[in-house]
């Protein structure tokens, strides 16, 4: 035997696993193991969802979440304040947002940021459908929540300066130490951020 | 939105990655999102494996292997040593046996060890299979290759039993401190087996 696995079909299934990010031979083999020891219809199932998703899945026309329908749950819900718009990087990000409880406006996702080093440019992401939404009028405010990366500030630097003819009011998440952790851990730039951005003690 | 997920079909796919053993909901988000960004062709050949997963996966007649064919190639490769036989607990542990290049011989997969707790008894295993490989002749000896724990012991005392009246030779692989690390870090118990164990220096 000269090869790794006792069955193509098994090493079929072990190579598509350990195609995902952060697993690898070892824990995709133990996860096809696992499927093994699971009912048929189970295990069919699971194949059925992946095979369908590509097709199942879109992105609402607005917002560019996620989303089953054409405008998503968050953009046609009229309880939410469609003239405050959150500028995040991907789903995950409004998702995160969305559970802190903290904000009722509708989002925009631009599908990642402006990074040459991974030859994403602005072209590659959704800013013109963003520059489109705020020109068509009823945004009065622009969040931007990108990652406090050299990326992230970046593209924040690219939409502020390809919205300026607008006069929308741009702001950008708060930079600072974590809330509940000791200060002796936070790191000195976060820790320099908080006090150039302090506010006013109420 | 009371849903977690902006998207059933989303939530359905994340929900099949986190039924997986040590996957999270915040991993299988993260899988999934990757597989979103995939190629349509990917994503669903990825679905079309775990479909036909289960009926593309045959085990072995013989020793229980995971196999393409009716009788694994182990079992069928002529340059093989038939006269031993391997008693692993399952797939891994036979490729692991494997990798070591120290056997020639043939495996017998068990596909378990007798575990009460887990309500896994004697009949659940390939036991019986066992018993008749060795009282069909042919078999000299028999390397009871289980994991040094609780129930790999009682395993190995039950099949011992069940092979007593075929007169095979028994061997159990051996306990002792790890190869390669050093003294100071061997848990007492196996440093303590390894000199009740110990061997002619040669």
């Amino acid at each position: 035997m000269n090869r790794e696995y006792p069955s193509a079909a098994l090493e079929r299934a072990v190579n598509e696993f350990a195609s995902l990010p952060g697993i690898g031979r070892k824990t995709a083999l133990r996860l096809v193991l696992h499927l093994l020891a699971r009912p048929d219809r189970e295990v069919a199932e699971f194949g059925h969802v992946l095979e369908t998703l590509k097709q199942d899945i879109r992105y609402c026309r607005v917002c560019h979440n996620i989303s089953d329908t054409d405008v998503c749950g968050i953009c046609s819900n009229p309880r939410r304040d469609s003239s405050v718009v959150c500028v995040v990087e991907n789903v995950q990000d409004v998702m995160a947002v969305e559970s802190t409880m903290q904000f009722k406006g509708l989002y925009h996702v631009l599908g990642g940021v402006i990074s040459p080093m991974n030859g994403i440019g602005p072209s590659d992401l959704q800013i013109a459908g963003l520059v489109e939404r705020v020109e068509a009028g009823g945004v009065k405010e622009v969040i931007l929540a990108l990652s406090p990366t050299m990326e992230g500030d970046t593209t924040n630097f690219f939409i502020s300066r390809k919205l300026a003819h607008t006069g929308v009011r741009i702001s950008v998440i708060a930079k600072g130490v974590a809330v509940g952790n000791n200060l002796e851990y936070a790191d000195e730039v976060s820790l320099g951020r908080s006090i150039i951005d302090r506010v006013e003690y109420k």
